[in-house]
């Protein structure tokens, strides 16, 4: 994932695994910065923001702020209203978007994310239940870097909601609570609660679907990430990989702030 | 799946899906015999029996009858427990003995079987939590003959539980409304109830997961399947293809009724 002397940029949250996420890899002796994405999520993003400021305030460690209002002109909310997409949808997008362009423009090697063995047992089953083959293949742990791609890592993905829970009250680590308000009865949630149904009747079930995939499926999907990849190049506002002239962020961007699509804009 | 002049083993339980099987497969022209296995689940077994036997004599087809006790000396619980496995375990394992036992000994040409949709859904829910790799490889509606198996279809998996009830009820088939018993409170059965949240949610996602893997997976597993074919030898009291020297159904049978494992039986 990371070898010693490796910039590590770790996207933060505010809540308990990507701030334990950065206390962990300080603790192990990587040089690690921290980076939070404003989403424009009224209250939430403001208490999440003031959670990741005093953290990394606390230590005197470097944090990057985005703000997606300020820097590209609109929210979420606007976005998912623009692209016709579901806000967690464009929030997702948003996220993998600024995440890999601030990591390669502030020269990280490596990005991290917090995403734990709940997040990944959800994620898998939506994408095993539509069978989504390029996804699934995409689905590791490590990605390693690729041309506008900077490597990306998910160091906690065998630890539960609970345990890093557990971690962060026991180190003191202060962490926003609250979930974000938008993803209320979204599908992932649903997914999450089903497979807690199925831990709690048959335990080490989670960690045995994510790991079991990872062990003795997941390379079965790689061959058509490779031939996607092989379809991309630079897009024509950004120049983020896209298999298109211009990059789902910018289109959605593009329509949010009711500019033409295809203009060029300075950054 | 078959073709004209094939000779059709269905294997029925008395309920919607198999009984309705017969039907529609004989409607199509084909020359198809049932076979009931008795199991000995008390009122269950015996009632189950009746309704597969009235819908033959109704209609003058041949009904093969295999009663567990009567041929081979146990039921499905006796063989649970000197086997220790859950009855449901023991049971499939004793029919998926008999039904290809049956079809090679009377001459038949394909074996076929009732699974819908929802049953399906079900089993490939099961096989990829816990990434059953050589069982994903083998989920598919035609598995082609090999040495000691017959050849097996399941015709029904693109028909929902609720189209096959439907079917029954429109053609006048009088079949076993009750579940088995037994399976109350099993592993599948809380799989089934989770596929119908969420279908109930997001419509066509059962048919989705399905066939999707049908399309796009299936055939990414079938690599351990043939590897798991070569190992097979035939079994030493029975002769059916195992990767040991006694095959799984004999040992449960053995343990069953006190005989010491690896005694050649007449049969």
């Amino acid at each position: 994932m990371a070898k010693p002397g490796d910039r590590i940029l770790v996207a933060v949250s505010g809540g308990k695994d990507s701030l334990g996420l950065w206390q962990l890899l300080r603790d192990l002796g990587y040089e690690v910065d921290g980076l939070y994405v404003g989403l424009g999520i009224g209250d939430y993003s403001d208490e999440s923001a003031r959670y990741a400021r005093d953290f990394a305030n606390a230590r005197d460690w470097k944090l990057i702020e985005i703000d997606l209002a300020t820097e590209y002109g609109f929210d979420v909310d606007s976005g998912a209203r623009a692209a016709k997409r579901a806000p967690c949808s464009a929030c997702g997008l948003s996220k993998r978007h600024i995440f890999n362009d601030a990591a390669i423009r502030h020269g990280y090697d490596v990005l991290a994310t917090g995403h734990n063995l709940d997040d990944e047992a959800a994620v898998l089953f939506g994408n095993v239940l539509r069978w989504e083959t390029e996804f699934l293949g995409r689905q590791h742990p490590v990605l390693p870097a690729a041309p506008g791609f900077v490597r990306k890592v998910k160091p906690l993905i065998r630890l539960s909601e609970r345990e890093l829970a557990a971690y962060c009250v026991l180190t003191g680590i202060d962490y926003i609570v609250e979930e974000c308000p938008m993803a209320g009865g979204n599908r992932h949630l649903g997914y999450k609660n089903m497979l807690n149904e199925i831990e709690e009747r048959s335990p080490g079930t989670k960690a045995a679907f994510v790991l079991g995939f990872l062990e003795r499926a997941q390379e079965r999907f790689t061959g058509e990430v490779e031939l996607a990849r092989d379809d991309l190049r630079p897009c024509t506002i950004c120049s983020a990989p896209t298999p298109g002239d211009v990059c789902a962020f910018c289109r959605m961007r593009a329509r949010a702030v009711g500019e033409p699509i295809g203009v060029r804009i300075s950054s």
